[in-house]
C-alpha cells in the first residue's frame, strides 16, 4: 500500500494524492510511505522517484542490510532498524530525504511509522512542520522503541543471576547464552546507527538548523546510552557465566567430599567385617566370647576418628543456600 | 526546596531571595539550587529560566542518565554522577552555568552540594568568588568522595585474596562478583566524568582563567587517577576468579587422591577376605594351622607396598594451609 | 592460456586478437586473460606488457599473497581473493588496470571471470563499457561469490549449537574448530580486501566517475557486511563452546552424583551385610529367631533414609533433554 | 634535610648554601634537593620557592600519585616512581625544573639522587653541565634501576614454569599471581613515564638542545624496551597459566584411570568372592572337588582380559615425568 | 674481523682496503663490516667513524635490543633482527647508513651479510650499485630468512592439532606452549621491524628513488605478510589449546561414566550376596532348594535392567577414534 500527504506552503496538508499529483508545484513537500508495498508499487520507486538502482535494490532486497547512510546527489538515503513486537529481529526502514521530501519504505507493517502517519492525517494544523522534524519524529520513535527491549534483557540477566546456584540451574547457560544472542543482535543494529546518527548531524544535503541539531543530538545521546547500557550487560552476563562455572565446581567438590567420605569411613569396616568373614580353621579373635563387641568397638573408634579427622580438613561442610539480593543494573 | 544566594558586585551575598528578583542588576551573579524539587518546582526550569525542554527533561526523567556536557547556546548543561552514603548507585547532580549564573538541580539530598551551599551562606566574606569557582568547589567535591569508594574496593579484594583458599571459600567468588558489578558502576560513573571534565576545560562558553584551569586539570588528573586505579582492580579481581579456579582445582585432585588411594588399598584386601569366605568343600589354604596369620601377612604386605607407591608417585601429599601476606595495591 | 577482447572506440568488441596486435592504436582499450598459463605465457607480462618484475613476481608465485593494490606508475596493480567451488582456500587473481587495459592473471579457473567474458564475446553490442565498468563487474561477482559461504558458516553454527546436548556431541567440538578456522581463512581474505576496496575508491591512476564510484562504494558496503557477519559469528561460536563446556561439565555432575548416590547407599548395607557374616562363636543378633528380619528392616530404614535425604538436597534430579529451536543469525 | 648545590657561570660548585643566598644572582643555577623534608621544611616549597599550591600538594600527600608533568608557567613540575631495594612498590620523586633551577623532592632516601648529589659534592670540576644534564642524569638513573627488577620478573616466571608438573606444584599459581601483581605495580609506573618522557622531549618550557635531545630519546627508548618486556611477560604467564590447568586436568585423569581401573578390576571378582559365600543349603559349584580353583582360574581370567581391555584404550598409561629446558625470554 | 669494500666512481669494487685509506675521495662509497669484532676492533666505531656514544653503546652492548631506527644527523642507524640456524633468538644486525657509506655490525656470523659481502667480492661487474642497494638486499635477505620459521611454526601446529585426541597427549599442552613462546619471540622481531620499514621508506637521510621505494615496499609487504600469519596462528593456537580443553573433558566423562557403570551394577550384586552370606540361625530363602539359582536370576535380571537403562541415558558410548585430516593454515 502506498499512502500519500502533501503539505502545501501555509502548512495545511492533504491525503490520497496520486503519486502524479504529489511532485507538482502546489506542494511545498510531501511524504510517501511505502507500507508493505506490491511488487507492481515498488516499481514507483523508479518510475515515479527515479531513485538510483542501487538505492532501490537495498530497499526491495529482504535480505539483511546494515543501517546506512548514503548520499546520492539531489536526496539522502538511509535505513534504520525498528524493533517488532515480540522478537529481537530488526525490521528495516528505508527513509529517501531531501527538503521536499520524504519517501519511506518498508516490508513490514511498522507502529512508529504508522503512528505518526495516522496523527499528521487527523490533525487539521500542522504548522511549523517540515521534513527534518518528521525524519526527527521517526528516528526518535524508533530509538525510544529500544529501550524496553534493553531493560528486558537486563531482568533476564538479573533473573539468571538469582537463580545462578539453584539445583534447577540446569538449562539457566543456555538461557544465558540466548539472552547474549539478543544482545549481540540489539548490539549489531545499535552500533551502526550510532555512526549513521552521526553522519546525520553533519549531513549537508538535508537543512537542519542548529535548533532541530540539538534535538537530533538528543536522540544520538540515547544511542551512546543504548550502547553502553549494552555493553555493560555483556560483562555482568560474561561474569555470571565464570560465576556459575565457580559454583558448579563447588558443587562438584561438595559431590566429591561426600563421596569420599562415605567410602573412606566403611571401606574399611567392611574390609574388618570381611576379615572375619573368612572360614580359616584357625582365628583366634573369632572365639573369644567378646570378640565381636571389642570389633565393634574398634569399628566405632575407627569412625569416629575418620569423621574428627574429616570434620577438622573441612571436608564435612554442607553446602547452605545462599540468598540473593535482586538489584538493579542502571534504573535506580 | 528551592535556595538562593545572590552575589553582589562588591562581592557580598545575599541568600533567600525570590526567583524573580535573583535575575535583576543589581546581583553580579547567583545560585538557585533545585534541592528535591517538587514537580511545581521543576517548572520554574521552564517558566523562570526559559532553559531548552531537552535540558530540562534530562534533568527532570529520574532515569539513569550518563555524565555528559551539552552547549545550548547561551549555557553549558552538564550532569554529573555523585556517590551516596551507602551504596555504588550514582545520584545526578546537573548544572546550568555561565558567567552570571549557577544553577543545580538535584532529585535527592547532596553532601557536597549541601556543604557548600551552607558555607557561602554563613561566612560574611566571599571574596573573588565567581561561578566558575562554585563549579570547581562542586565538582572538586564529588570528584572527591569516589575515593573512599575505590579505596573500600580495593580493601574488599584484598579481604577475598586473603581467604581464596580457606574451606569456607563457598561465596567468595559470588562476593568476588558483586565486587566487580559494583566496579562496574563505578567505571559507568568515572569513564564519562573524564570525557566530561576534558571538554569542561576547552570550553569557551564559560570564561576559565589560566589560574582556574590549572585547578579543573587537577580534578582531571585525579579522575584519570581513579579510573586507573579501577583498571588495576580490575586485572587484580580477574587473577583472584582465575587463582580460586586454580586452588579450587587443586582441591578437588586432593580429594581424589585420597578416594583412590583409600579404594585402591582396601579392594584387594577385601578381595583376599572375600576369597576366604567362600564357603567351598575343598579351599586348602582354610585348612592351614597359621593360614589365617599368613593372609594377614600378605594383606599388610599389599598395604604396606601401595603406600610406598602413593608416596613415590606423590598422591600421599595433604594440603598445607597457605599464609597470605595483606598487601596494598596502590597506597604505600 | 592467453584469452583476449579488443575493444574499439565504436564499442565494437573483437575476440582472438594477437597480443602484439593488441596494443595498437586501433584498439580504444583491451582486455587480456592470463587463464591458468604455461611457464611461456607467463613470460608475456615481461616482454609483451613489460610490467614491473616485483608485480610479475606477485603474479607468478603460488605462495600465498594478501590482497592488496600498489600503485605503478603507468597503471595499477591489484589482487584479489576468489572463492573456489568447495574449500574455503581462496584463489588469487592478480589484475593490471589502467584507463586502456585490463590485463587479468590467474593460475586456477576462476567461475567470475569466465563468466563475464564468454558474455562480453557472445554479444554483439557493448555500448559504455570500459576497463572500469569491466573491474566493477569482476570484483562485484567476486565478493558476491563470498554470501552463499558465509551463509554455509552460520548454517553449520546453527547445527552444531542445536547438538550441543545430544550425548554424540563427541566431535562436536571438533567441528567447532573446523568452522572457527574456515571463519578466520575468510576473515583473512576479506579484511585486506575492504581495505583495497577503500583504496581503489580514492585512487587517481583509474577515472573512476561520481557514477560509478557509487557502485564501488556498493561492493564495498558488501565487503563491511560479510566482515560484520563473520564477527558475529566468531562471538556466536565462541559462546557455543563456553556453552559446550557448562552442558558437559553439568553431565559430570549429574554422573557424579548417580555415582555418589549409589555408593552412599548400598556401603552402609553391604557393611551391615558384612558383620553379620562374620564367623565370631558369639554375636547375639544372629541367634533371635527375627534377627534376619529386623536387619532388613533396618537396611531398608537406612536405605528409605538415604534416598529421602538425596531427594532433599537435590541429587536425585534427571537429566531432561532440552530442545532447541532453530534460528537464524543474519537472514530474517 | 633541605641539601643545596650552587652553580656559578664559570662552572664552580658550591654546596651548603643557604635557601636566601642559593636564588641571588651569583649563581647561574642552583639544584635544591629536599631529602626527606620535615613538615617545617616542606612548608619552603611555598615561602622561598612559591610554588604553585596544586604542585605542592601533589609533592607533600603521601598517597598514591601516579608519574605525570604539568606545565606551571615559570617552570615544569613532574613526578617519577623510583624502586627501592626490596618491593615494588615505587617511590616518588617530585622535579620542579627551568634553566636556572632544580629543586627536587621525595619523601625516602633514593639511590639514585644520592649518588648523583655526593658525586657532584665531592668533584672539583663539572664543565657543561646544566639542569637539563642534572635531569637526564637522574631519570636515566631511576629508569635503569628498573632493569633488574624487570629481569628477576623474567627469572621468576622460568623457575615457575620449570616447575610447573611437579607434584608441589602446590602453590605455584599462588606465586605466579604474586609475580602478575608485582608486573602489574611496574607497568603501573611504566606505562605513565613512557608518556611523561614523551611530553618532556617535546617541551618548550626547558631548552634541551638537540644533542640532550638524543640522550632523551635514549632513555625514551629503554622505557619502551622495559614496557615491551613487561607485555610479552604478561602473555607469557597467562600461558603459563593455561598450561598449569591443562597439566593438572591431566593429573586428575590420570587419577580417575587409577580409580577406574582397581575398581572395574575388583568390583567383579569380590562379586564372585561373595556369591560363593553365600549360605544357601544347594550351591552345586561349592561341592565340586576344584570348585575353589576352577574359580581362581577364571577369577585370573577376567582380570588378564580387563588389563588388557584397559592397555587397549590407554588407561594404563604412566606419567612420565617431563623435563623442561630453562630458557632465557628476553637475553640471548 | 673488520672487512672492506670499496667502490669507485666507475662501479669497480676493491676489497682489503684499510679504515684509513677508505674514507679517502677516490672511493664514492664503501662498506665496513665489523664481523664479530674483537674490543680492539670495536673501538674504531668511535675512533675512525666518529658514530655517537649512543649509537655505539647500542652496536656493542650484548643485551637484547628491540628493532629501531635513530636518526643522526650525519646518518641513520638501525638495528634489525636476523634469524640464526637453530632457535628463534633473534641476532642482531646493526647498519649505520648514508649516501656514502654502509657500516655493518655483529657479534656473529650472519648468513645473509656473508653471502652478499662474499658475491660483491667475486664479481668483477658491479654497475648501478650503491647503499640503497646493498641495504635492500641486506634487509630482504634478513626478512627472506624469517618465512621458513613461521612454515615451521605452521607445521607444528598442524603436527600437534593432529595428534589431539591421541591418548598418548601427554605433553602436547606443554609443546604448544613452547610454540606460542617461539612466536611471541618472531612477533617481538617483527612488529618493531614493521614500524622500522615504515620509518625506511620515508626518511630524508638516505636518498631513496621512486624505483627503490617499490623494492622497499616490497620488502614491507613480506614483513605485514609474516606479521598477519603470526595472528592467525596464535589464533589458530588458542583454538587447539581450547579444543584439547575440550577432549580432556570429553575423556573424564567417559572415565567417570565407566566407573558409574561398573559400581551400579555391582553394588547392589555384591550386597545381595553379602545378604545370604550372613550368619542368621533363620534365613528362610537360605533353605529352599532352588534359592541360589533364584537369586542368581535376580541378579543377572538387576544386571540386565542396569544395563538397558544406561544404554538408554548413553552412558554406554565408546570413545570412537577421531581421524584428523591434515591442512594447510596458509599455503594452497
Ligand atoms: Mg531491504
Ligand atoms: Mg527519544
Ligand atoms: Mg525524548
Ligand atoms: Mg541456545
Ligand atoms: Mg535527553
Ligand atoms: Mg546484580
Ligand atoms: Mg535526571
Ligand atoms: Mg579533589
Ligand atoms: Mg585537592
Ligand atoms: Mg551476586
Ligand atoms: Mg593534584
Ligand atoms: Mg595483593
Ligand atoms: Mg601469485
Ligand atoms: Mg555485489
Ligand atoms: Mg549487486
Ligand atoms: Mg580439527
Ligand atoms: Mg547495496
Ligand atoms: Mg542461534
Ligand atoms: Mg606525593
Ligand atoms: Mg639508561
Ligand atoms: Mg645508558
Ligand atoms: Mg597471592
Ligand atoms: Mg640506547
Ligand atoms: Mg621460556
Ligand atoms: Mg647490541
Ligand atoms: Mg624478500
Ligand atoms: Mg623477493
Ligand atoms: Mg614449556
Ligand atoms: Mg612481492
Ligand atoms: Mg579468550
Ligand atoms: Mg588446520
Amino acid at each position: 500500500m502506498i499512502r500519500t500527504l502533501g503539505f502545501k506552503h501555509d502548512g495545511t496538508c492533504f491525503d490520497n494524492i496520486s503519486l502524479n499529483e504529489i511532485k507538482s508545484d502546489q506542494f511545498a513537500w510531501y511524504w510517501v510511505d511505502f507500507n508493505q508495498p506490491t511488487p507492481e508499487e515498488e516499481k514507483e520507486l523508479t518510475s515515479t522517484f527515479d531513485f538510483h538502482p542501487l538505492a532501490v535494490e537495498d530497499c526491495i532486497e529482504r535480505d539483511y542490510q546494515r543501517p546506512k547512510l548514503d548520499d546520492y546527489h539531489d536526496y539522502i538515503f538511509f535505513l534504520l532498524h525498528s524493533l517488532p513486537k515480540e522478537t529481537y529481529d530488526a525490521l528495516e526502514l528505508n527513509l529517501f530525504v531531501n527538503d521536499k521530501m520524504l519517501v519511506t519504505f518498508h516490508h513490514e507493517e511498522l507502529r512508529s511509522v504508522n503512528q505518526l502517519f495516522e496523527k499528521l492525517q487527523h490533525y487539521s494544523v500542522k504548522e511549523a512542520v517540515d521534513p527534518v522534524n518528521l525524519v526527527h519524529a521517526i528516528v526518535d520513535n524508533i530509538v525510544d522503541e529500544y529501550f524496553p527491549y534493553v531493560y528486558g534483557i537486563e531482568d533476564q540477566l538479573n533473573h539468571i543471576e538469582e537463580r545462578t546456584d539453584e539445583n534447577s540451574s540446569h538449562d539457566l547457560m543456555d538461557r544465558l547464552y540466548d539472552v547474549r544472542h539478543d544482545m549481540q543482535k540489539l548490539r549489531r543494529s545499535l552500533l551502526p546507527m550510532r555512526d549513521l546518527l552521526y553522519r546525520l548531524l553533519n549531513t549537508t544535503q538535508i537543512s537542519i538548523d542548529k535548533e532541530q541539531q540539538l534535538y537530533f543530538q538528543d536522540i544520538y545521546d540515547h544511542v551512546i546510552k543504548l550502547v553502553e547500557m549494552l555493553e555493560s550487560y555483556r560483562d555482568f552476563s560474561s561474569d555470571i557465566r565464570d560465576n556459575y562455572i565457580s559454583v558448579s565446581s563447588d558443587k562438584m567438590n561438595n559431590i566429591m567430599m561426600t563421596l569420599t567420605v562415605i567410602t573412606t569411613i566403611f571401606m574399611p569396616l567392611t574390609f574388618i567385617a570381611g576379615l572375619y568373614g573368612m572360614n580359616f580353621i584357625h582365628i583366634p579373635e573369632l572365639e573369644f566370647q567378646n570378640g565381636y563387641f571389642v570389633v565393634l568397638g574398634v569399628m566405632a573408634l575407627i569412625a569416629t576418628v575418620m569423621f574428627f579427622i574429616f570434620r577438622k580438613i573441612g571436608w564435612l561442610r554442607f553446602s547452605r543456600s545462599r540468598k540473593k539480593k535482586r538489584r538493579r543494573i542502571f534504573l535506580k
